[in-house]
């Protein structure tokens, strides 16, 4: 998937509206984790009987949504509101952090929660580092 | 539609996560607003042939995806991130008035980005109202 | 909701693709279950301890998904492709039809999900209502 | 992403729904069309100021919701409704080769149509190959 990203930012018509490289990283965890999210919902669905994977259902639902939804205004090069911009990336980050931490919890019993929290760490690290390249592209 | 999130809200198991009126109201709001920025940025490809419009539809997609989201995350009444809550709605209300104060610059030429501004506006009123009720709820 | 819909349909540069009466009921009755689906499946998650209530809640996730994105599909005037129009509708209305009918199963004892199959109803009549407008406008 | 995608397959409580291979590489292209749909019309947006390429984003706009929404049913794979399952993947495949063939039209003079069109057939195929999986699984 990184690499049509990648070639997507290279065509565009104004060309990309950061460094490609963290861009192109960080629209690609996002699509990644949201996928990795609603699968990791369904799993819970079928385990959680004892209601100990609600939270992490829940959570799983949120941060799809949210992973999703930033992996698309990313993906949109012209004409950005920065500030828009930033701020989806702080709560993507927060959704991110926050439901790995919840999967980490189960991540000894279940391997789907395991692998859905080490997707969220990587989709994390991915809007953490496009966010110090938004800084350094324009320091305040 | 409002009718039916009330009505959702109040047979929820555990009941709603916070006061409900303040809760259906931005439900529905967002929705609207999704709706409505789903349908500005198509009308304004047509009109826009000169550019002028770009910025616009670029920010209404935006704002349909986020108020969508949104709308999907409030709709779940258990076991939240709060602070996910916050943020998120934090977020909405920001885009919302981002593609609001762009709809108004084109507002007294196309009708439908008249509309989009005050639907735009409604969303982050409710938005406002919400994050108060949630500060009311849980005073820091 | 449907007043603004059928505002930003009065408005749209080329006027709406069919009759706006049964569009702008479709539009809005899809938005509206896709709420009530995102709903009817966290209400179902709290409940469903005992595993009765999986294929509801996954449904309820499916059903939401797919009518929102139909929703946003119909929310487009210009430059359509009929034949994914038509083919999304009825996807649509199976979808729904299938929801309500799962929802029905639980409705004696779930309040939550005998709304959510009236919402479900709703949508899937107002998409076969969509349908035959269509088909009246370009009989095959 | 398919990596991501196999695992969470592979660790799913009951297992996938049919054969992950074709499963994976369907969920995997879904998305990745998804992403590149939203590019290509933002790019579309900033070239197409004569118009030429107000079909081109609509289409893509319609083909990066309906594969996005696939993708996120296909990674459910607990009670599913293999009629809804079925019957979405068609409207995937024939959205897909719409916006392929519309997108088509205009690869000659912008590389990101040409992207976006190839990588609308990539997820036709993949969609055509898990229907034949369905069909196989359970012969009418």
């Amino acid at each position: 998937m990184e690499k049509t990203i990648t070639d997507m930012l290279r065509t565009t018509p104004r060309g990309p509206l950061i460094d490609p490289a963290p861009l192109a990283r960080c629209i690609a965890t996002c699509f990644e984790c949201a996928q990795a999210c609603v699968a990791c919902a369904d799993a819970c669905m079928m385990e959680g009987q004892s209601g100990a994977l609600h939270r992490c259902l829940r959570l799983n639902l949120d941060c799809a949504d949210i992973c999703q939804t930033i992996g698309r205004l990313l993906s949109r090069q012209h004409e950005p509101s920065y500030r828009v911009l930033i701020a989806g990336l702080e709560v993507c980050a927060l959704t991110c952090r926050t439901c790995a931490d919840e999967c980490a919890l189960h991540a000894a019993h279940y391997e789907h929660c395991e692998i859905c929290e080490r997707t969220c760490r990587s989709c994390l690290a991915a809007c953490q580092q496009l966010l110090s390249a938004f800084e350094l592209a324009s320091p305040r």
